[in-house]
Parts: structure tokens; C-alpha cells; sequence
């Protein structure tokens, strides 16, 4: 493997670390489970999973990699606080955090070097030509970020 | 600037970011507000803050950058859970937090792409001859996670 290919390797592999210990941190609580808080007075496990895979989603147009799979994931999960709005239950939002991060993973698999420091589709191309590194790969460096930040938080509802 | 470095400063800006929203978030605090529960039973916001300096300094061996600064934080942070032994003030951690992301973030500048790639020091040659992921590039993104993961715990202290 090139230089290139390494970096990008390991970047990958911090993404797909995050990704399946938060799998495996969700997928086997119970609903009843989904819907405590992380603390009290704070967001419900449910929520935070489902945010995650809401802002997952969004990368699919952020990155220029395809439209969004489920959108209307994101007034329950974004833009709206938690307990605002009804959400759909483990069982659904498990079957679609699924099908977003296996679309996520093959595109991304795809991608070369050059193609993550492609400009993302928030910036304009004039703020690129300045700001080289609002490029993919810094926001796919950011979302994983992301994915550990909340999956801190999650961990915090555990032995209570 | 090469692909190489672009994504190598993907990464140090990622680095960056995490240390400067924390940085931002424990230094304002009071001593007081340092030994408040970041949720009821839960760690002391001292404790995230003493960990993620004491994890950070390790990574100058743990890297091949230089000796620790700072293993007495280690008994205080890491080795034992918090309020078993008694940890130093909020002012004489921010001074280390200092020293060390500052010393980190030096010679982090210094690497290149290939300085990024060569194995860090626990991995033996030979397991890093069938596994080259195990480099310092994959440790600076694993470290990074590590922040973003305490900070969101962290975070969760804010507006209670």
C-alpha cells in the first residue's frame, strides 16, 4: 500500500471502530431500555442513536456521494429536542442505522486519495481554492469525532 | 501541498479542534465546579480532565516522541478510579494540559507522512510486518476519538 493508502486506511478503520462498538453498544437494548435518559434530565439512548444515524445520513449528500436514504429522520432526531416529537422505535431506527453505515462503507470504499480531498458540498469553490482542507476528509475525520462523542455520553446509562 | 499532507492536516486539525473545544470547556471552571459529578455517581470533571492529560501525555513514548512528562498522573487519572486518591488542582493541571498538548503539538508538526506511518512502540516489528496499520497515524486518530469521547461526557456537567 502507498502512503496515500495507509492514511486513508487508518482513517477508515477509526470510522468503522467507532461505528460498530456504538453497534454494539445499542443493538441489544430493549425498547424499554432505548427510552431511558443517559443522565438524569438529559437525552434518551434512543434519541442520541438515532441522531447519530440521522448525521450519517447526511453525509451521503454532504460528501457528494448520493441523496439521502431518510430525511425524515432528521425532525425527529435534529432539529427538533428530544421527547418534542414521536420517534419510531429500536427496531426500525437498528434496520436504518444499518442501511445508512453499509451504504456509507461501500462508497466510502471507494474512494481514492485524491477523491477525499475533493471539496465537500457546503463550501463554495472559491472558499476551496483558500481553504484546502474543507475538503471530504476532514469532515469524515470530524463525523467520527462525532460518533465517539455521543457514544461517551451513551456509555454513561450503563450499570445504573 | 502533497496529498500526503493534506491528509495528515485533515488529521492535526482534527487533533487541534478537540484539544481547543476541551481546553475551552475545563479551563473557565472554578475548583468547585471541577469536583462536581459529571452525571450523579459518575466521574469528577477533574477526573475526565486529569485522564485525557494523562492518556495524552503517554503518547510521547507511546509515539517514539520522548519520555513522559507527567507518569505521576497516571496513579491520580488512570491506574485508579476517581476519588481513591487525592488529585492536584484544577490551576496545577491546566499547567501540564498546557505543557504537554503544547510539546505533542510540536513535534506532531515535525512528522511527515512517513514518520505518521512507522509503527508505534507497542506493537513488536514482527506484528506490525503483517499488520502496517498499526502506526502512529491510526494512534493520533484512536487518541482523537478519546477526546471527543470524554469531552461529550464532559459536556453533559454544562446547564445543570
Amino acid at each position: 500500500m502507498t502512503t496515500e493508502t495507509l492514511l486513508i486506511d487508518s482513517a477508515l478503520r477509526n470510522w468503522k471502530l467507532n461505528i460498530d462498538r456504538t453497534d454494539k453498544f445499542f443493538t441489544p437494548l430493549s425498547e424499554q431500555q432505548l427510552v431511558e435518559e443517559i443522565a438524569p434530565g438529559k437525552n434518551r439512548l434512543i434519541y442520541l442513536w438515532g441522531h447519530l444515524t440521522a448525521v450519517n445520513d447526511a453525509l451521503l449528500p454532504l460528501l457528494g456521494l448520493g441523496e439521502r436514504l431518510h430525511p425524515e429522520l432528521d425532525a425527529m432526531f435534529v432539529t427538533n429536542p428530544d421527547r418534542s416529537v414521536a420517534t419510531i422505535s429500536g427496531v426500525a431506527l437498528k434496520r436504518l442505522w444499518d442501511e445508512i453505515n453499509g451504504t456509507l462503507w461501500t462508497k466510502f470504499s471507494a474512494l481514492s486519495g485524491s477523491d477525499w480531498l475533493k471539496k465537500h458540498s457546503s463550501v463554495s469553490e472559491e472558499d476551496f481554492a483558500r481553504e484546502p482542507h474543507r475538503n471530504r476528509f476532514t469532515i469524515l475525520l470530524g463525523r467520527t469525532s462525532h460518533i465517539a462523542y455521543h457514544f461517551g455520553q451513551a456509555k454513561l446509562a450503563e450499570r445504573r
